[in-house]
């Protein structure tokens, strides 16, 4: 694959423009050589309309079809993946295993919601039929369905640049789900985006697919995603970024003349409580798992535990010092982008200002250019109380430890919590019994919580919840991770007296495609006669 | 039961404030003797704080617990449906006929909303199991399901003061969800209200709940809803009513601090297609299934057909003829409110005005005080989408044929139209064949696709989708009637590493409810063993 630096806009490539940018490499501060053109407003509008004109046809193709062109851009982006590795390691300073790692992600994901649309159920066909003797009125027959919204905007991730990127979770979703996608490209790995973005549009090539299914647009700065998002013809979007941005674009999906679904997974601190017997008996394991999680991809992970509730007391001392150590012989960090840099290193700053707050390890290192150390802060529950600030996410290797002095004093700060990802508790069973509260109130404030294990490490299979109460996410009914992740993109629509020939096959009697329906009432899949017995 | 014009706060009777309205005999304009109260600032932030503490333990109690409680509503409703509908009769001008329906309406959603908790599989639970062996890193145990999201806010319809009104679909699924309702009264029937309310309250006390898992606010004007929808403990609303209205209160819900999700179901014109061979074939049939359609309840439903395509041409004759004829035979309407009955009539003084339009036909009548008669319009499509305000709705039993003179014409019309609860089709399996474009076109603008029937008439099932993309309602994405609804109050939140102890019933091991659930993909009603096998 060769980049070009210009938007791909159904199979044609964008005009070079006159705004062009460059990705920098994080680790070198050098900026990378291939030139990238922001797109056109004329560009944006060809896309969009391609993409409405490509719905007719895409949100009518059978789950096969779907599944073979979701599989296709899997095998299209292994056949390239040793080549997106190399410059992804080059615009974005994450490590090639983890790279790699997320190459098989990606894919993975890929083929999960290619076998999700090829069994079909997700569309939860419901069918209640017709009672012609029914008094006073004959009851109809009525059936329904989830059918795909429309043209759909994705905004790329800067901290996955595969798995939440071009081909990544919500492409895939709405993808999977019959939608149209146009992607709007991070700025901070370009060349990543292009080689996918190729991918993408080779498969759909191959697959004979209306060109409109996959566009890509660059933007050095935000005009683009701002107006594909307001054009008239978008019907939702999902965003993954930072709290300010996805606050704004939330703004502008409410305020349109027709306001849209807006799924934006934005901030989340992903509060860990130790529970007085598991630090007892577990301090060190537990204190050498926190250390992996919180500085796991250099702390850029949305799920990254930055806030951790234990006791106050002589039981904490081991996991305190083994925590102090661990961060500060930690190995210096590079963050993705100069601007997650120098706000890791304000947030620090601004930290360390504080009265309420006590450092107690940093990692100091040699290389203060372009890389950053890891840090663990402590305050107590009262300070945390006093203060909302504290609980403010640092994106990077940063955690802070809450000590409270009494249970009353944790449930207390439980309750404070604003929506979060994911909770996580460390407790033996004694534990579970005595904060059974604790967990019943963290279930209303998160979207996972993780028991005895660590928020980093989102499995993407069909239980999984990457969702939270806002602020963490826009739309707390949703998730961006995992096979429910499809729904976002979809709404029932109901047929009532529609013969056989004029159904879609989820809802015809014979079950064609042999999917789960909910038949009067029951689960089954049997194949069903007109009327009722 | 006897009436007090207070507000009902948990268990306790608002006080009489100095705000007092009255209801009004839309038949005969007479003031009725009942003082109502509107609650105060400080009965609101009460009744909300209620619903909070409520939600602690409503939101834990079983999906049988919860049907005992749903149908001790309906069994108390129905000791006192004689006097219900006494005064539903004086305060909306609705036929007891149309009332005793409503009553079995009610108590039947109720009911179907009990079934469908205690069967509980509506949780829609999913298990992935652990996989201890995994490379590189072991598969935790992955479990979520279905919770309710805390205190509901429901706003009273006008045109249904039982189905859509106190203890109406609204409300059942919200509370069938496991969320404490807030309920603020429709000031055109506080009478209606007070006794639903009363039966509710009751239920609520007979099942030992807490008192917070129901409050009804009184509000002669609009301070209430808005203060009750700005309150930081509220986490969701639904709404029926007008889309100016409707408009309003999404904008305060996307506004406040934390944005919670809105349902508002607003507004929509039901348009209707006739197409040629159905038209040659049936044409009495459809224009007095037609007639009795827009003109039922005094065309005060939000699905009357309001908008009626048709072919030019000689083929139209006896359709107009006998449509013509219904519409001027009729008998006068009353309305439901002094509102709604000027509203009507200025909507028809506008109407005669415009230079695009045709009276076919008008109701005369001699009671020109409280009563308004039927009309029938007519346009053709090219006026039509040059004039949008043609196709704006008119609460009432008016309607307005739309004839255009070929089949681009009338695909032109379909693409142009907004988002509607239902579309409907007449049409011939030739029809249906020559005309699957058309479907195509009507599947992305409505919620229900009726085929040969009439959109009135919304079947409370398990199948049916009252809903629509915007402005039919404020999210596509729901159905407000129909057991489907209770998806709209409730989110998914998942439990990593749970033992079975400290999961909800839905998701134990051995699955004590035996409820339907997706385990590693796989739909089953088995208990499980902890690993994969």
């Amino acid at each position: 694959m060769k980049l070009t630096g210009k938007s791909i806009i159904g199979f044609r490539e964008g005009a070079a423009g006159s705004e062009d940018f460059h990705a920098t490499n994080p680790k070198t501060g050098e900026r990378l050589p291939q030139d990238f053109f922001s797109a056109s407003p004329q560009e944006i509008d060809t896309a969009v309309n391609l993409a409405h004109e490509a719905f007719a046809i895409y949100s009518r193709i059978s789950g096969r079809e779907k599944a073979v062109f979701l599989r296709a851009i899997a095998t299209n982006i292994e056949a390239i993946a040793n080549e997106i590795i190399e410059l992804a390691e080059a615009e974005t300073a994450l490590p090639k295993a983890r790279l790699q790692g997320e190459v098989g992600r990606t894919c993975g994901q890929l083929r999960l919601f290619a076998q999700v649309v090829e069994e079909g159920s997700w569309t939860t066909p419901r069918i209640d039929r017709a009672d012609p003797d029914r008094k006073p009125a004959p009851k109809p027959d009525i059936r329904s369905m989830l059918r795909s919204l429309g043209p759909v905007v994705v905004f790329g991730a800067s901290n996955f640049p595969l798995a939440f990127s071009v081909a990544g979770g919500d492409t895939a979703s709405a993808l999977a789900a019959g939608n149209p996608v146009i992607f709007k490209a991070h700025p901070a790995h370009p060349g990543t985006s292009e080689l996918v973005g190729q991918a993408l549009r080779d498969a759909v090539r191959e697959c004979n697919l209306p060109k409109g299914v996959f566009s890509l647009l660059f933007d050095r700065g935000n005009e683009v995603g701002t107006a594909l998002l307001k054009h008239p013809l978008v019907k939702a979007a999902a965003f993954t970024g930072s709290r300010l941005a996805g606050k704004i674009l939330m703004g502008i999906a409410a305020g349109r003349p027709e306001p849209i679904p807006f799924y934006a997974e934005m901030s989340s601190v992903n509060p860990v409580f130790i529970l007085p017997e598991a630090l007892r008996h577990h301090a060190e394991t537990i204190a050498s798992g926190l250390h992996i999680s919180f500085t796991l991809g250099a702390g850029q992970f949305c799920t990254k535990p930055g806030m951790v509730f234990l006791p106050e007391g002589e039981d904490a001392s081991s996991f305190l010092t083994q925590l102090q150590k661990s961060v500060g012989g930690s190995s210096p960090f590079h963050l993705l982008t100069g601007a997650i840099q120098s706000s890791y290193r304000s947030g620090l700053v601004a930290r360390k200002a504080k009265k309420s707050l006590r450092l107690l390890a940093e990692n100091q290192h040699s290389d203060p250019g372009q890389s950053v150390g890891a840090a663990l802060f402590e305050t107590d529950a009262h300070s945390l109380l006093k203060d909302p600030e504290l609980a403010e996410e640092i994106f990077g290797p940063a955690t802070l430890l809450v000590r409270h002095s009494d249970r009353n004093e944790l449930l207390e700060a439980a309750r404070s919590l604003e929506g979060h990802l994911t909770a996580t508790i460390h407790g033996t069973e004694q534990d579970l019994d005595d904060f059974s509260d604790l967990i019943a109130i963290l279930e209303r404030k998160v979207g996972r919580l993780v028991l005895n294990g660590f928020p980093t490490g989102v499995e993407v299979s069909h239980a999984m919840v990457h969702g939270g109460p806002y602020p963490a996410t826009s739309d707390g009914r949703s998730t961006s991770v995992g096979s429910q992740a499809i729904f976002r993109f979809a709404r029932p629509v109901c047929y009532q007296g529609f013969p056989n020939a004029a159904l879609p096959e989820e809802l015809k009697d014979d079950n064609p495609s042999n999917v789960w329906r909910m038949v009067d009432g029951e689960m089954t899949r049997e194949p069903i006669s007109r009327t009722q017995k």
